[in-house]
């Protein structure tokens, strides 16, 4: 997939490509790849990859406990569709659903479609969610720091 | 060149690709394309393009004036090859030397070249050049803020 978008990872970034199911083991409807190309304690950039109808659970990224600002992360579309979920206006009819028995621990519910080139800037501590179109999906993720250990899920049930 | 290499940009974005020539009205041999994806008081993310031997002129990044670290970047190869010079131990035999006539306000001789998937962070308050190689040249440049005009460049006719 990565490949057919003429993005090239080294041997190393290969092996490193991390499969994040989130403790949940239904990688298929939730989880997610991630490349991640650099974090550093300034920013961070990532490709994060979604197979058809794969779900991101939802979550926020709160302040941290040294007083830093949450992480701040812009989702750029470059293959497939996003759907993305944020804290808002409730969009009436969204045009996917998280798998219905996790339904319960989804709860914003303001819907964006992210196409090729088109892009979204998520602030600090707000709640999304986000699932990939019909077809394979990738996203570009540009960000202050990243730092997994802080991310809030609202399923108790994630492990990250 | 972006579209050959699946880089999909919205209208408004083609609209705003920057031509820097940095003032030397010589774009073919010193200058660079630019677009910019984002860039927040946190992060920041662009493509750069640059012409088959074009060269980026030899440039730092300070610390700021109120107080905030220069802008750390990291540069990946995504398509052609990039030769990216740095402070440190001088390459005897570079392999790419600047415009001629310049060549005197190219003072760090560091050489080191990226093929596609491969990339380098550059500290604050760095001196680096970079020119590409014989092909088209696509660098994603991941980086803290980007702020034009507390760079400073070697060459006094440089204007940013």
């Amino acid at each position: 997939m990565l490949v057919e978008h003429h993005i090239v990872l080294t041997e190393k970034e290969k092996n490193q490509i991390e499969i994040a199911d989130f403790g949940l083991n239904k990688l298929e409807s939730t989880g997610l790849q991630i490349v991640t190309y650099v974090n550093t304690d300034r920013y961070c950039a990532k490709e994060l990859v979604l197979f058809p109808n794969q779900t991101c659970p939802e979550h926020k990224h709160p302040d941290r406990s040294n007083g830093d600002k949450g992480k701040e992360e812009t989702f750029r579309c470059r293959a497939g569709k996003i759907h993305l979920f944020v804290e808002g206006e409730t969009t009436e009819q969204p045009t996917v659903k998280p798998p219905p028995e996790d339904q319960k621990y989804y709860t914003v519910w303001k819907e964006m479609i992210l196409h090729p080139g088109e892009q979204y800037i998520i602030p600090p501590n707000t709640k999304h969610w986000f699932q990939a179109g019909d077809e394979t999906t990738i996203i570009s993720e540009f960000s202050s720091n990243s730092d997994d250990k802080s991310d809030v899920f609202t399923d108790p049930n994630v492990k990250r």
